[in-house]
């Protein structure tokens, strides 16, 4: 698709090098608007927020209609930094300001790195400058994928995303699980959107969007000091309908999110977790996620090793009612509810093992992607959560992250 | 020390080959008691409960004086089997009672291994005969030795310890590797006392001990579906005061947790977590057990790479009450206290990363034994928990562990 069609009016981005990383890889992104903007976020709930967390949250309460753009340094998480890491995120938002000629107190900041160090504020100087020059050209498609080269940390590509929703487009990037400084997984999403949308009502869809998308995936059970996702509605496009808005951010999320999966560190399979019949929704992403953070799971899901029974006691020792003698579980290739799949392979019926083809499960589990459905009969929670499995690579990634 | 002062008056064991491992290897232990016993266990708090656990807990309620031994076979766990497990599980008690002569509904069962399968009875049945065959000359230290070995799955060495308690002795064996979040991992633990104790002191003083010993470890946050820790009290060398019974029992417990962990599947470090200052002492321990159970900080440990802020950043996602302007972090090489310690390396004090030696901190990360300290500085909750670290070995092993 052509430019026109993908970035939202009034956005223009940057991706450029500040010598953050040692690399000398792009390590400073901008995104601005050429008019306020309506913002919402969702942040770490972390109890060690990381001072971009901390600043970005007192930002938005206090001007969530005045937003021009968001900045972002990767190679230094500015997290664990007390009160003088707080003070360089507030500097490093008026340098930008400075840079893109803004408002005061209209950009945020997120940074993610390495947790511990504080950030080299000449560099982030130095980045604002390189990207405030940079973005009167950044209204295509070219400067969107630079800006989100440069918030990559381990990933191995650039994750963007992009939805419709009548005559508005949303365009989102993302990153988190990568391989210059993965120890965090930290997870930083953006997304930009010339809707009309009022910030409460954006603060609802954002929401919904995390709740069945960011917050359904899991590569190591490991939450960042970091994580944030934000979202800007500069409503160059006008006023569209608000359920429509709503699906379209839901999708957007959803993709950035599996993309972010699909990236994970390590990771050489993609894996879609179905609770189904739990006692409440909640239940079932309980039970989703403790298969999907199970170390024994991931590990047997990487060897290709179809050993279910862990798969069951995961679902026994995430805390939720569980009835064994009602419950059902399947695996399927591909991604969608393995309980209907015509490649399903039904392992245990109403508690009991089957007489299932060892051959063919084994085969599911050797695919790039498998679908795992646990049907637990006793009230209508459902919930789907993605994983990845656990390899020698992750282990590698992150016994020598900062070396 | 010799047979006579490590083995309580009165009891018998056996190791022997069943047939059920496809090595050959010894996998079928019994421990048999010359008088009735009184009896507490402790069982997985899993929702998936193995049909030994099912069976013991019925059979404890029943008969908590007048226990005569356990039997315990490896290589097939008897989980997730329905009614047929369960019956599976009273049938090998059945061939047991038989093949040692003591009456129905006094020997408890074990079993470790795959889940999902069924037990091959007809390899039980010749267990439980030569495991009668060898007993009546399973009074010493070889015989218990055999049966600790026999227990073994993933484990690289057998678990046994011992402690005196006034003129009675104590001796334990225990199994696990893997799968080891002991909430009440698949972690077994049989012992047996020369001490006469009434059921209900027993129960008591198990619970003591299990909390601050078994359940302070972690391998992997997979809870098994078989954990079970029993004791048998024959009372052979008569009474001895509670308070220095129970003591030796906690002693004896930690002693075998630790081997635990030491042994832990592809471990390459004993890592001890303690958490002080919380506001409780549940805080305390729920913090310490997500450092525990962190993959980032576990292969950061692996690698020998001091990444404290993987540390802080799974306290502060743990959920309990932080006030990160308060917090302190030392590690020191050990196992005592690492604020305490003479090698200690603080890392942060009030919240502030500190100007310290990164030397000497990846010494301490690449020793065999490292002591981590987090002050919260709240309240008066402390715990201590033991780790390991998550190696390539750990991926291997449970990539294939059914091949």
């Amino acid at each position: 698709m052509s430019d026109v069609n993908v970035i939202p009016q009034g956005y223009r981005f940057a991706g450029v090098p500040a010598g953050i990383k040692k690399t000398g890889a792009a390590d400073f992104a901008a995104v601005v608007s050429d008019r306020p903007c309506a913002a919402a976020g969702m942040f770490t709930r972390n109890a060690f927020p990381a001072a971009p967390v901390l600043y970005d949250r007192e930002l938005l309460a206090e001007n969530p209609a005045g937003l021009r753009g968001v900045i972002i340094n990767s190679g230094c998480a500015n997290a664990c930094t007390g009160e003088e890491g707080l003070a360089d995120a507030a500097e490093m938002a008026r340098l930008a300001e400075t840079a893109f000629d803004t408002p005061p107190r209209s950009v945020a900041v997120m940074s993610t790195g390495v947790i511990g160090p504080r950030l080299p504020m000449e560099r982030i100087a130095s980045g604002a400058r390189a990207a405030g020059v940079a973005l009167p050209a950044g209204g295509a498609v070219a400067a969107a994928a630079a800006a989100a080269t440069a918030i990559m940390t381990t990933d191995k590509r650039p994750k963007v995303a992009f939805r419709q929703a009548g005559c508005a487009r949303l365009w989102g990037m993302a990153k988190g699980a990568g391989m210059i400084h993965p120890n965090m997984a930290t997870m930083l999403g953006v997304i930009v959107t010339d809707a009309a949308v009022s910030p409460s009502s954006l603060d609802a869809a954002l929401r919904s969007a995390v709740d069945v998308s960011f917050n359904a995936i899991s590569i190591d059970g490991d939450t960042s000091t970091n994580d944030t996702v934000m979202v800007l509605a500069n409503g160059a496009a006008g006023v569209v309908d608000q359920g429509v808005f709503a699906h379209a951010l839901t999708g957007l999320c959803t993709d950035l999110a599996q993309q972010i999966v699909r990236d994970g560190e390590g990771a050489t399979r993609f894996v879609t977790i179905r609770v189904v019949g739990a006692e409440t929704p909640a239940d079932a992403r309980t039970a989703a996620k403790a298969v999907a953070n199970s170390p024994l799971v991931k590990t047997a899901i990487y060897g290709g090793d179809a050993n279910w029974g862990r798969i069951l006691a995961a679902v026994g020792y995430s805390g939720v009612a569980v009835d064994p003698a009602r419950t059902d579980l399947w695996i399927a290739p591909g991604t969608e509810d393995a309980a209907e799949s015509p490649g399903r392979v039904q392992l245990v019926g109403k508690g009991r093992p089957l007489a299932y083809s060892e051959e063919a499960a084994t085969a599911v589990f050797n695919g790039a992607e498998i679908a795992i459905t646990v049907a637990l009969d006793l009230g209508s929670g459902d919930a789907t959560v993605w994983t990845c499995d656990l390899s020698h690579d992750y282990v590698d990634i992150n016994g020598h992250y900062r070396t």
